[in-house]
C-alpha cells in the first residue's frame, strides 16, 4: 500500500514560512553540523510531491536538490513551464490527492514525500499521511504560512520520538493512527 | 525583577481549547501517574495572572486548584462577580500587563504565571515573559483558541530542555532571549 510522509520544519508558533514565502529565519537557526535525518528519510521515499508555491520557490536552485522524481500538484502550470533541464525529473499534475496517490501507487511506487503546507493539509484531511517528521525553530514568527488548517475531525497521533539539538531545533515523529 | 512564566498546554496545531473552551482532547491525553512539572513550577511563583475566559471556566472548580493568589485580568468583571469563598483568594485588575506587574513588583511578587492565550499574547508582546513551558498532545484539532497570536517582530527563543513522555506529550521549556 502505498503511504505518505511528512518531514518539514516550523516556527514554534507554527508558520512553515513568512508570508511572503521567506524562510531565512529557518536557515538562520540550522546548524548544517548537525544531522537533522533529512538524508536518511529521503533514502526510504521513492518519489516527493510538492505544490506549486513549493515548486516555485525551489525551480532555480541548481545543483537541482532533490535525488527523487517530483511531482507537483498544480492546476495552472504546464509542461512549458518548467526549465529544460528540469523536464525529465519533474512531473506535473492536477489530480486529487486521492487520485495522484493511485497513480503512484499503479506506477509501483510505496513510499511518497508529501511536501509544502496546503498540499499536508489536503493529504491530512484525505487519509493519505502515514508519518511526520516535524522539527520547530525556536522562534515566534506570529503570522505566516501555518503547517496545518482546518479539518473536518479530530485527528489523533501516536508519538513515536522526540530528538532535540544544540541549534535549539526540535524535531518530533508522530504516526497519525488509522 | 519581577518576571512572567508560561506553563501551558497545546494540541500539536498550537490550540489551548476549542472555540468553546473545551479541553477534553487534553484531559483524555494526560495521564495522570506522569509528573509533568506543575507542582515544581508553581512552588516557584509568587502568584498567577489568568484572563477572565480561564477564571470563568475554573471558578467553579472545588477545591479551588490554585495555591498561589489569583489575579483576573478583566475590565467586565466586579468583586460582585466572585463567588464567596473566593473573595480572599482572587482579586480583580482591569490594569494592563506593564502596570499589573508593576503593582505586584511593589507588594514584593517576583515571579507571575501567566495563564491564558490572550493574556499570554498580551505579555508576550509587551516582553515581560521570561520562560514558556510548553506540553504538546497528540492530536491535531484544525481550530479553536491559539496559544499564540499575532506579534509586532519575531521573539528569538532559547531552547533549553525537552522531555517526551510515554503517554505521548512532549514538553518544551524556552527562555525568551531579551
Amino acid at each position: 500500500m502505498i503511504t505518505g510522509h511528512v518531514f518539514i520544519a516550523t516556527s514554534l508558533d507554527g508558520f512553515i514560512a513568512r508570508e511572503d514565502g521567506d524562510i531565512a529565519w529557518l536557515l538562520e537557526r540550522d546548524d548544517p553540523a548537525e544531522d537533522h535525518g533529512y538524508d536518511a528519510f529521503i533514502q526510504g521515499i521513492d518519489i516527493i510531491l510538492m505544490g506549486r508555491g513549493s515548486f516555485e520557490k525551489m525551480q532555480a536552485v541548481r545543483p537541482w536538490p532533490y535525488i527523487r522524481p517530483v511531482i507537483v500538484l498544480s492546476s495552472s502550470l504546464t509542461q512549458d513551464d518548467l526549465p529544460e533541464d528540469l523536464a525529465a525529473k519533474v512531473r506535473l499534475s492536477d489530480a486529487s490527492p486521492e487520485e495522484v496517490m493511485r497513480m503512484l501507487q499503479s506506477e509501483g511506487h510505496r513510499r511518497v514525500y508529501v511536501d509544502g503546507g496546503l498540499v499536508i493539509q489536503s493529504f491530512l484531511r484525505a487519509g493519505l499521511i502515514a508519518d511526520m517528521v516535524i522539527t520547530r525553530a525556536p522562534v515566534l514568527l506570529g503570522e505566516g504560512r501555518s503547517l496545518f488548517g482546518s479539518i473536518a475531525a479530530d485527528i489523533p497521533l501516536l508519538h513515536e520520538e522526540t530528538k532535540s539539538f544544540p541549534s535549539g531545533l526540535v524535531q518530533s515523529r508522530y504516526r497519525i493512527v488509522a
